[in-house]
């Protein structure tokens, strides 16, 4: 199955690739273990869809190794970068077989909850609707930490995501984001997030 | 290579063995990274001595899932758990890779460092020394967030690992601390548990 098919040559430096790769499958190991604990299937597709992008990120990788290797020498020194490449790559797979249990209906067994029961904290995904009072602002306005114990970890903004986002950024209408907390405190910002708003008429 | 065959049956909890992989593996992940980006031999040689360890709870859990499925129902049940188990093995198996950089002297590209630049945190290995301050203390009194900005993430005590000890958990001596903080707070935490002892005479 030709899997690469879509994936055009664009030059990034090798750095930004592994960054990315490293952030990513961190990310997806969280969001993995969250599906499966809360048999959330959005988390899990997403933990999917991410799977690919680690996989064409792989693709890029390995092509800008190739390129920037001239002799042996060069590709010696390369071999540790493509070794990191590969176990982000080997770790992104290991989250997405967990995902997959969710989305293939397997079924989370009770011994895979019994582990996370010493787990205080979940993930969960909320999108910044319309008339939300996070729209346009700051992280570090929202003092999340102290106000509602709980972290930004992720933010999906149409195509792209932005792994532990900093304080200066601003929450758009229309973001996905991937908070971390204690259970109420991230239930309280999904309903911040995508409540009726209570500013805005109309 | 018969790696398994000193491994001897003893029957433990599936919920036990899955907590334990899960935990070791993703504490090696970050025992990984931490030697790759500060080319630290002795991290990198504990992460290859608990891969081995892994591969072993794999192993064990393997068994107890077949004693366990008695019909065909039983085994679909216990998909999902033999799939996460698969997974963390996987991942544990990623971080050994990683950590073979550092222990085959493949040497640390600068591109593998310049990922971690944005890290500030790192992690260390201590070794609480006979007549250090810490031996016999209480995690919680050395109140070491507020004080020295750091948490210790991993106890080895002869052959087992305590990952994410509690407050209440006494450090003693011998054992083998993994601590992560800013790069100030676990030095000064290394001099301290290994230290020459500024209370105790001869």
């Amino acid at each position: 199955m030709p899997r690469f098919e879509k994936i055009e040559y664009k030059p990034i430096p090798v750095s930004e690739l592994l960054l990315e790769m490293k952030n990513l499958s961190e990310l997806m190991i969280d969001l993995a273990y969250s599906a499966a604990l809360f048999n959330d299937k959005e988390l899990a597709e997403d933990v999917i869809e991410l799977e690919e992008r680690v996989d064409t990120l792989a693709y890029l990788l390995d092509m800008e190794i190739m390129i920037a290797a001239r002799d042996a020498e060069d590709a010696e020194s390369l071999i540790g970068v493509s070794t990191v490449a590969a176990a982000t790559d080997k770790i992104s797979d290991a989250a997405a077989d967990i995902a997959a249990i969710v989305t293939q209906n397997i079924g989370v067994h009770p011994i895979v909850s019994s582990i996370f029961e010493q787990v205080e904290e979940r993930l969960i995904k909320s999108t910044v609707k319309e008339g939300s009072e996070l729209a346009g602002k700051r992280i570090d306005e929202l003092d999340l930490a102290a106000e509602m114990g709980l972290d930004i970890i992720a933010i999906r903004r149409n195509k792209d995501w932005f792994i532990n986002p900093k304080g200066n950024e601003r929450l758009l209408h229309g973001d996905v984001v991937i908070t971390r907390g204690a259970p109420h405190g991230i239930k309280d910002f999904k309903d911040f997030a995508e409540g009726i708003p209570s500013k805005v008429e109309g």
